[in-house]
């Protein structure tokens, strides 16, 4: 495989609150803010309080999630009377922090979320960016005392819907367990480090370093699972099962129980093996998701380093 | 200390989503609805969702906080074009479930609550009343999975605030940790498990048996601690400790850490040795309380038995 050269990253937005009630991006964000942290070497750095109305309110949003608001459909939309703050609000950061897809857009976004699942620390890129999964690979290799995991959409950009598909080059980071509306020290920790680990990476891009070929695994969605429910209310009739709880991660198998109903009958899991994602996150339960099923693949990363001119 | 005596309880009310966001409480009512749980040998059960507006919208209230507003004063306040929703709701549930304080009340009442914080199952009862503290001593005896505690709140009854007051008898129960808007199988079945044994308890006490004179321990509150805030924007500074995080009811002793700033300065515990209960519980963040501290007391609990006519 031979060596990709990317131009240099000397742009930065560091963006929290993108959902008002996960609370380790609001601090980190503020944090920053109040030490007016806008430039650390090569790097010039935006902080971003992406949704303010929600975090004022502590809810995940206002009147619609921000976090999917950002597809060209949606950004190129027009602004009428009915139209609701978060799409305005997409429009706004879009023009701050890109516009999508141009060559102005902030060279490298990182957007901080929350889970209530047990998902470590996991980066969520958009297809295959090899520069992103060389920060993945390197902020794998620092941090030893949390499970590092990678998630991959396959997205075209158009249709990408998150705030991290602003950037020319973009990742999410979701650290839990962490119920909304708290703050967890250890998990402001992670978070931390991860962001410095990143800012790392950019001085040492910038400084002409090249980072070598290699292979990170990543996990791709491939479905989505619900939740059982009453045919008649719609009301769900049985929680994730205790051996399912808490094994975000872990590979599940044919006949593995799943979900536990409220009068005690376990359901078991059927068809393929798969690896379970975003086990019972709070805010999937409007989305009727109880958890996510994804297959585990390896990427083959090429040699990356600095372009000259 | 001699025996005491009760009249037959002969009427129970199983109430939750008091809290519109703690899960537990209002899908177990759900569950009783749904099966038409109304009468279990010599007691008639009521099942009452206390908030039903604020569990539409999952939040923990939907004006003021319900669970704040079974005072005197409150329950016999004009009704106005502004009172809040939930002192409205408050008045409907005292005609229902009491009058508080009146002969008609219900017998015994419970209400289901979580926390994020690691609580356990813990009962929380006003003043000392001997016969909640006995079913407590009953369920602390009968479950061994789980820890099971309790907390005292000494308030006379014209000023207690909560649901759990319009009973005769009456206790909460507060399960943790868990999320709010989140379910989860394990805390479901330990709140089914404590309704259970202090139905299957107002069963044998009803039938004559008497229960054993005895000590019980239980918490009593003796104050609250703020995180400490920024002097300018009162935003905080600081979150728990992970060395006070997930250990409630550990004892705390001067210079124990408490906090830990987001520039990594540790605070200490000062004073004297008290117990942290309800560490870093979601709801407290606006009632500026990052935790309580509590005195171990020992109540001595006379035996009891029901009043023959």
């Amino acid at each position: 495989m031979e060596s990709v050269s990317f131009p240099p990253l000397s742009s930065i937005a560091i963006c929290g609150g993108t959902h008002g009630n996960e609370m380790t991006g609001v601090y980190l964000v503020r944090e920053m803010q109040k030490h007016k942290v806008d430039k650390i070497g090569s790097v010039s750095i935006s902080t971003v309080l992406s949704n303010p109305r929600a975090v004022d309110v502590c809810r995940r949003y206002t009147e619609t999630d921000l976090n999917r608001c950002f597809t060209d459909a949606l950004l190129s939309s027009a602004i009428t009377d009915s139209t609701p703050y978060e799409v305005r609000r997409a429009q706004e950061l879009n023009a701050q922090l890109g516009p999508k897809g141009s060559e102005k857009a902030v060279d490298m976004l990182i957007d901080l979320h929350n889970t209530t699942a047990n998902m470590g620390l996991c980066l969520i890129f958009y297809n295959a960016d090899y520069l992103p999964l060389q920060i993945f690979k390197y902020i794998q290799n620092k941090m030893l005392s949390v499970p590092v995991r990678a998630m991959q959409l396959d997205i075209p950009l158009s249709d990408a819907y998150s705030l991290d598909s602003l950037g020319k080059h973009s990742f999410s980071i979701e650290v839990g367990p962490q119920p909304n509306g708290v703050l967890r020290a250890d998990i402001f920790n992670i978070v931390k480090e991860a962001v410095d680990h990143t800012i790392a990476w950019l001085q040492e891009f910038n400084s002409g370093s090249t980072f070598k070929a290699g292979e990170v695994e990543a996990f791709t969605v491939v479905k989505s699972v619900d939740y059982p429910r009453d045919p008649v209310t719609g009301e769900i009739s049985a929680a994730i099962h205790p051996q399912l709880q808490d094994n975000d991660f872990k590979l599940l198998k044919p006949g593995d129980p799943i979900f536990l109903s409220f009068t005690g009958e376990t359901v078991k899991h059927e068809g393929e093996e798969l690896y379970p994602l975003f086990v019972n996150e709070c805010a999937y339960y409007e989305k009727k998701i109880a958890f996510h099923l994804a297959q585990k693949r390896t990427f083959k990363l090429p040699s990356i380093h600095m372009k000259k001119d």
